[in-house]
């Protein structure tokens, strides 16, 4: 068996799930009685408990972030370049936990689980969830897997906020906090790209107000919409370039709509449509809230300093140079705030092509920086 | 009635239209057998017929660039700001043309007129239009004006493409070119996002293959997403910052997806909502096309300087610094070719924040560097 995958992959991994009974109080004020979370581990608890990571997701990710499902499975988990023997997360050294969030479409109590006081799924009726309410859940995973304390919590994007929200709800419960191509707090312009996909989605016919599982239908079009405007934000204006330039899909131009002219639209029309029959609608949007919402400095007078006073953590931030949706200026404002904070801070500006989604990629010099952080961590 | 009007206005203005009888090849093949242009002037053609300035407008322009229709109108022109007595284009000196374009929504022959051919609207079934199309029929509206030679033609964004169109193609027509806030073509990104509006409208269930006049709806939905996406592309991430920053609508949060929380949000659904009612589908989708198509520099194997050897106009470009749309480099770049080709080339890069937006704004800087170009301009 170990010969079918690489050797530097965690192999087969099997999801688990935790049930939890006790009510979760929301941010919204509402709460969740009774729910699920699915996640994965890799790599082995040690006795100290001392050697564990936390892997948060960003807003289309989940709980399978390295490794295989099967020996068919073609493609490894999300993160699957970044955690493995040898790799930024090395599993010979760390106990990796990765899970899906609440809301989530891939196996936690999400829009499309069945909603105990009606019978139906929750749909539209599913609470917001915050970022502070996912660093609670996943504080109670913590607890059911015996983990008093992380050697690191890690994410980029949104799950780097889940990183930073850690390290302010539960100081003594981190020793590192690793925030990737993140932001203290979404910009008027992302908050405007969320809003465009949001009002996709809604205004589709098929979105039946958020019960479109009641009426057998998919909103598709509104998804499709919301993920290619999403995936332009993702790459910079350079990678798509590179990728693409205004290469012509056929010889000559066909002079209507409906035929791909360019291959960048083509690329798009397929994200679009592929991502439109695997996730789910409803799920995009609470993800965008929880982006929209995530603004830890405003309880602080919009004092971003004083809201990370409380951390106990040592932070690592990694930023790239051509992501424009949290451009190292986002990150650096992090960097200032936590120096105002006298925390212990290591930051990075990778140059990378890629834009946004370089932190998936496995861009060398990003790799080392991550390794190199990673391996200084006592455990 | 002249106290009506501020002293610098052109005051009230009436559009005037032009039929063609002869038909007019396009570059997609087809050919259109009979059209109309609708027009304004403002100023005064001098005898020599020298000082005829023709403006070319942007993707949701029109001939209405300046002065009012009425006594009652309280918007004027959309560049008001820019041509009138004492204003960069001088209506003093100048003798104004602004039209709407071939397939546009304002009274010019486009997507909503009847199909002679049918006695319907044309709707998807007019032809794709391109830049040089334009100028093609612009030139004919010269012919019917008796203006043998523009002073100036001027354009911002898909203008200034049209502007840089007639040196090219009429290069004894044209004695400046002023090309502001564009680009020689666009990028992977720019057709990317055109993408999206374009697919916005396409899969709007109201869209109807184009053929929505005959079914009395409008897609209006997609219209809306469409805009909506395009206007973030207009402003700059900092004057968004500026203008709404994350302001909430209300005084607490409402966690759900219908209310508005953030002031961008409501501003863009204004945006989206406006623009839908007033805009026609099928003209949205031909600009973006004559967008994506524009790239002179095609049939010259890539070369653009060999593209623009043949003018022989005076250039000026003017681009902002926070405009992402059709960011400085893109201007470089035309001054590069512009420089390879020997041209006479002004450039200006102007430090503003409104990003694209900017061409159409009063910016200080901007309007004293267009006045000084346009007063040089001998008559």
């Amino acid at each position: 068996m170990s010969s079918v995958f690489p050797e530097d992959s965690v192999g087969l991994v099997e999801p688990r799930i935790a049930h939890f009974a006790e009510p979760l109080a929301l941010a919204c004020g509402r709460e969740l009685a009774d729910y699920q979370l699915i996640y994965e581990t890799y790599g082995t608890l040690n006795a100290a408990h001392s050697n564990a990571v936390l892997i948060c997701h960003a807003l289309s990710g989940h709980h399978h972030a390295a490794g295989y499902h099967s020996p068919e499975d073609r493609k490894p988990g999300w993160w699957d370049s970044c955690i493995g023997p040898g790799k930024p997360i090395d599993t010979n050294r760390f106990f990796v936990v990765a899970l899906n969030n609440l809301g989530g479409c891939n196996g936690s109590t999400g829009p499309a689980s069945l909603n105990p006081a009606t019978g139906k799924p929750y749909g539209a009726d599913f609470p917001v969830v915050t970022v502070e309410d996912w660093v609670n859940s996943q504080a109670r995973l913590a607890d059911r897997l015996g983990i008093e304390q992380w050697a690191a919590v890690v994410g980029g994007s949104l799950g780097g906020m889940q990183a930073l929200q850690w390290t302010m709800s539960y100081p003594e419960r981190v020793r590192h906090c690793l925030c990737i191509a993140s932001a203290p707090r979404l910009s008027a312009e992302n908050i405007a790209f969320n809003e465009v996909a949001r009002q996709s989605i809604l205004t589709d016919p098929d979105f039946h107000g958020g019960h479109f599982y009641e009426h057998d239908v998919l909103p598709r079009r509104g998804l499709r919409l919301a993920r290619m405007v999403g995936h332009i934000t993702y790459l910079s204006d350079d990678a798509m370039g590179a990728k693409f330039g205004r290469e012509l899909k056929t010889d000559r131009l066909n002079y209507d709509f409906h035929s791909v002219e360019f291959q960048v639209e083509s690329y798009l029309r397929y994200q679009g449509d592929e991502f439109s029959t695997r996730f789910d609608a409803n799920t995009y949007l609470l993800m965008t809230k929880a982006l929209d919402y995530f603004d830890p400095a405003a309880a602080h007078g919009g004092d971003l300093a004083r809201a990370l006073a409380v951390a106990k953590a040592d932070f690592c931030l990694m930023s790239f140079t051509t992501d424009w949706r949290f451009s190292p200026a986002r990150s650096r404002e992090l960097v200032d705030a936590l120096l105002a904070a006298r925390k212990n801070v290591s930051y990075v500006e990778i140059d990378a092509p890629q834009g946004h989604d370089s932190f998936l990629l496995p861009v060398p010099r990003y790799q080392q920086v991550f390794s190199s952080y990673m391996n200084r961590i006592a455990i």
